[in-house]
């Protein structure tokens, strides 16, 4: 059924097979929502929106068409800009890479990074780059593995297994590609997803943080935005053409087509559409999850989240280097912690809960109408309340022993030595999925990165402060394992200071060896985090085991919940944002936040320099301040602004994981990269609001402007066919 | 000169008199720049720019006029608005009478207050009302005393002392009135000002602060606004028209003339005045004294005010009865540090030195370009930036040791006491402004007012943070009787322990009393308070010393620098803010702060809404969210708006004292009701700005619909002659 080479294209059968699991109605949806599977766009009538392209030349099953030039970067989006396999993608998307390439000494991320050559490009350590190429409705191949009779648990356990078997067997059928079970609806919708998969992926050119991280978390998930975040990345196959890790004779991977960019860009009005691959949604849930997420989880990140920040910011004020350990973890921690801060004041100002709480009263009213729907579906709003309710009652103890093994890394790393250890001597597809065989390497990667960047002293503030929050939380007092918690401050104090004098986990050939060992061997060591991770991790896999028993739950109710909800509206719905290649559309457009303040959607290089004020995170480089004072804005400037456009607003529908899709004008040409949304958007997550919901992304004249015309990277503009 | 009835109006002598000395041209002015002496008037075309009544309307001194409607409400300005001396003035200027009126069982602060008749007006305790009733021009008699050889701070001494007798003067010539002598332009320029003055004031109608004070010092200085910040006041005469403290007895007094309300208020690009007493500007300055500010003060006041408002949150976190004893004193540090925030942004972002710089350095080559005018005036610049560079040395000391007397109000109340001690057994005319007869009984009641709320545990950390920054400043570590600040932590703690356990100064009969007494009795008292000001004493008097040095010396240069200005420009200017009777004019206008994003400037009854979260500073009573939602708008629905309009945004040139100020149209009514100015508008009182300087006002509907509609009140609309 799947092809074994890529030279092969996915067949219409497939596709058909995709839309009859997951087709929906557009009338359904408002104007400029909506994160649909590619093989829905012939129904969406692009054109009367202003699309001058042919569907079929976005997604076709036949032929080379546009979604072969869009890639998967980690958890980010890309686009082939060339033929030779140059990949534009956001600044903070590749941020790891140039923090790993950077020394005090050869600091990339506050210089900037340009290769002249193919030769001078740099590993991009632990990026991966995966191709969409096919797909498949699968759905009744896993749900084929319910049995009667089984519990919540066991039914999670049951399907994920089937999942990784499948996964396992299409990866054999399509040697070197990846394969990926995604679910559309919880327990009700699967779809295997078949990816090229590329592990040789190098640092091309990255503006100086001060352009591409302008602004920095002060500006982060706000608009007006002055951000240049882009940088440019390479993918890298073995010369026959098969994926390969980092070797010298590896060669530039030719994509099947790649995306064209215009540098004329867009104007206010124009119609735009981005494809990419959105992360999480959770439009299908109740008005009971998102209350729990307003009055539970939300708060408890926000504060977790700010606390932690300030610990790390304190530690690194006075010290570049270890700044520079920690300034990652905190852009990551920051990030979400002002998403979360958005998310509750959206939840707030648009009521969102209250909203889907009447939805639902309508639903139950339709369900409760027919005796016969009563006695079927008139149980399921309340038993998924429940789950929601008792996550709330449980949450104090499961949040903070979740995040014991979160905010201190070495808690971490000694956490995942351990897990790996136990998991790996189960058979392959019955570990959790980071330990698997195809995973367990990138795992182990990742954590050494991880390991290089521990301090031990602020790790040992971080540990401490959740000691504090589980001292006073009723329910971990009554587990032996976390009597440290309860020692006074003295004595806890110099009992963590001894775990970390006598710790080697500090030192990466023992962590590199650890990786290797046995759970036996791991607890010989008698290191002292592992010793405690090793007495604690009855209580992670308790609630390991829980998870997994409401996601069964919630999996079985929720498949139910879509078959009514279906029937009561005579409508499908575009399933939940799930990390597979969507695309969405919409318009430039500006926006009112609130009374009296209108937001237009196009900002200019006057901008970048209003805000510079000298000092992180709006530093501006000298040569662009001289640049924009003399007007050196070559072929650049926008006639309206006079101006060079930096960034661009527009009303599609997006989440995390489309960082870095292409932002692509109605002929399906690159005018910008996408890599943030407004404030009010972050509830995009909850919900998508015709109000509120835009997205931010960099221009493509400020992309070119900066590449070429600043820092003379103009051997990459002739690569995309750009010309000066 | 002075006329001694206020029935005998101003001479067209005497505003003659005014206008030679301060005369300008209005050409040398951007558009809407500008607070004009009311003497100015009749020169600026208002009507060219909208006025659509007679200039002599406003202001003319053979009649009654505008300007007797107008009056200074302590710092603040207020409108009569009836002809019973009904007040209206804003919310945050009558704060503190309705905080001293309010007690935990009522709260008249959170629920607001209405009068139903006169007799249930209550007194404004510490308030007073002032009518500007004559000025004259006094420049000569003034700068008569000044005599050949004096030195710097006997300059400062003689004018001072100069000034409190031509008060003392008029005073005497003029029974019950008030006279002060006002400085134009520094060493130059002195006018004499003769106010009606009346201490018998009462609150008649305050809104709840959920209201007067929606958005808090989170929107303070922001716009969009959505507060209510109104409140009416009346003042009280004795029956036969004469200045009398509170007495039952007393009647309201009847304003020469009150300002008509119209209800129907002002649109976008509307003319609008304002008349006011605003404080204190520094346009006059050199661009070394803005660095001084930039650099200086405004980052001490910023990092020292924010400190000591984080310690008193965190006070009164816990403790509502103790959170209201510290609001007032919150709220004022808050508003200070928020400005100063404000103005730091706009000096930085505007580059204001840098363009007084290049001013000034026309202005020399100008002075250097003839020999003469070389010797002349030659030296004046570099003498002005050498005293500015001076302050800037000393100012870690001397700013801290101001502070220590006014972080700690313990401090404050007993170096208050020993000041007036020392100050009153000189003759009244030598002694420091706030200890002549005229002023010390306010000064007494303000210190005894101001005792009520110290709560000593707060006190004590704010002494103590006082200290921790002295302990740092090389200069004070010479000064023995600051030795305190070099003790150990718990030594330190120890003998602030027992200075607070020992001393009186909690009791309010004993501060009375303490009032009333000689040094040597204070002496003999032994509070351990009082002891260390007494000890601190000789310190404070040198920095008052060195502080009247700087003057006499800046004075006598400003003071030159101006006349060789006069000749440079061929022009001459308004004199700087200086808490007396000026005039601006302007229009509603929006403005855009930065690049994208545009403000407009009416805000809407669905924006207070949109703001309320049900948590201070944003909660909004039931019943406004109920009429809200019922589309209860009464006569005051905004066509354009479908709403009713909240407040307005307008380009007028204000600064504090402004507060209060009526807005009018162009026929002289009141729209409106200034109370503050735009985050970038705090650079107002360093230079006005086309795009920056906004001032905001809270709309005459929304005040009329609070008032009448909401609350109930429509006696005062009638009393207004204002029609449902």
């Amino acid at each position: 059924m799947f092809v074994s080479s890529r030279s092969v294209r996915i067949s219409r059968s497939v596709r058909i097979a995709i839309c009859c699991s997951c087709f929906w109605l557009t009338g359904w949806l408002s104007a400029d929502e909506g994160m649909y599977p590619v093989s829905e766009i012939e129904k969406l009538n692009l054109a009367s929106h202003g699309l001058k392209m042919l569907p079929g030349d976005i997604f076709n099953p036949n032929q080379a068409c546009l979604i072969d030039g869009i890639c998967k970067v980690n958890g980010c989006t890309g686009s082939f800009v060339s033929p030779q396999g140059l990949i534009i993608t956001n600044h903070h998307c590749a941020y790891r890479a140039i923090q790993s390439a950077s020394t005090t000494e050869n600091d990339f991320l506050a210089n900037g990074f340009q290769a002249r050559t193919l030769a001078d490009e740099i590993p991009a350590k632990g990026y991966t780059v995966r191709i969409t190429e096919a797909f498949s409705d699968i759905s009744e191949q896993v749900l084929a593995v319910l049995e009667e009779g089984m519990g919540f648990a066991e039914r999670t356990k049951a399907i994920d297994q089937r999942r990784k078997e499948l996964e396992k067997a299409a990866e054999q059928a399509n040697q070197g590609m990846r394969a990926e079970v995604a679910e559309m609806f919880a327990g009700k919708t699967y779809v295997l997803f078949l990816y090229t998969y590329i592990t040789d992926v190098r640092l091309v050119f990255a503006p100086p943080a001060s352009v591409g991280e302008f602004g920095g978390d002060t500006d982060n998930w706000e608009w007006p935005r002055h951000t240049g975040d882009f940088t440019f990345l390479r993918a890298y196959v073995a010369p026959d053409g098969s994926t390969a890790d980092y070797a010298e004779e590896n060669v530039p991977y030719q994509p099947k087509r790649f995306i064209q960019v215009d540098p004329n860009g867009v104007e206010e009005g124009d119609f735009v559409m981005l494809i990419g691959y959105p992360g999480r949604t959770a439009r299908h849930k109740t008005a009971s999850f998102l209350v729990y997420e307003e009055q539970v989880r939300l708060p408890f990140i926000v504060d977790l989240y700010g606390w932690q920040i300030d610990q790390m910011e304190a530690a690194g004020k006075e010290n570049r280097a270890l700044a520079l350990k920690l300034t990652s973890r905190i852009k990551s921690l920051a990030n979400v912690e002002k998403r979360s801060r958005g998310q509750l004041k959206g939840l707030r100002r648009a009521k969102i809960a209250d909203g889907r709480a009447a939805k639902e009263a309508e639903l139950q009213a339709y369900i409760d109408a027919d005796p016969d729907r009563q006695k079927q579906y008139g149980h399921l709003l309340s038993e998924i309340n429940n789950v929601y309710a008792e996550m709330g009652e449980t949450a104090a103890f499961e949040l903070n022993l979740q995040n014991l093994t979160s905010a201190s890394r070495m808690m971490n790393l000694a956490f995942s030595m351990y897990d790996s250890a136990v998991e790996r001597q189960k058979p392959d597809l019955e570990r959790e999925a980071p330990y698997m065989d195809r995973n367990f390497d990138l795992t182990r990667k990742r954590q050494l990165l991880n390991q290089q960047n521990i301090d031990p002293a602020t790790d040992k503030v971080l540990l401490s402060g959740m000691l504090d929050r589980l001292a006073k939380v009723p329910a971990a007092k009554t587990v032996d394992a976390l009597r440290v918690a309860q020692l006074k401050d003295n004595l806890r104090n110099n009992y963590l200071d001894s775990m970390y004098t006598q710790s080697w986990l500090i030192d990466k050939n023992y962590v590199e060896d650890g990786f290797a060992k046995t759970p036996a061997e791991l607890k010989e060591l008698d290191d002292p985090f592992l010793n405690w991770v090793i007495e604690l991790y009855p209580e992670y896999l308790k609630l390991r085991e829980k998870g997994k028993e409401r996601n069964g739950r919630l999996d079985q109710l929720y498949g139910e919940l879509v078959a009514v909800k279906q029937q009561f509206q005579n409508a499908n719905f575009v399933p939940d944002a799930n990390a597979t290649l969507r695309l969405t559309f919409g318009h430039v457009k500006g926006y009112s936040p609130e009374d009296a303040v209108y937001k237009s959607p196009i900002t200019s290089l006057a901008g970048v320099i209003d805000k510079t004020t000298g000092q992180a995170p709006f530093i501006t480089p000298q040569k662009i301040m001289d640049m924009h004072a003399r007007q050196e804005f070559g072929r650049y400037r926008n006639e309206k602004l006079d101006d060079v456009p930096v960034a661009i607003l527009y009303d599609t529908d997006t989440t995390g994981g489309n960082s870095g899709s292409p932002i692509l004008n109605a002929e399906g040409e690159l005018v910008g990269v996408n890599f943030d949304r407004a404030f009010e958007a972050t509830i995009n997550d909850f919900a998508w609001n015709e109000s509120y919901s835009r997205s931010i992304g960099v221009d493509i004249r400020y992309v070119l402007w900066i590449t070429g015309d600043v820092f003379g990277a103009t051997h990459l503009l002739q690569e995309m066919g750009v010309k000066e």
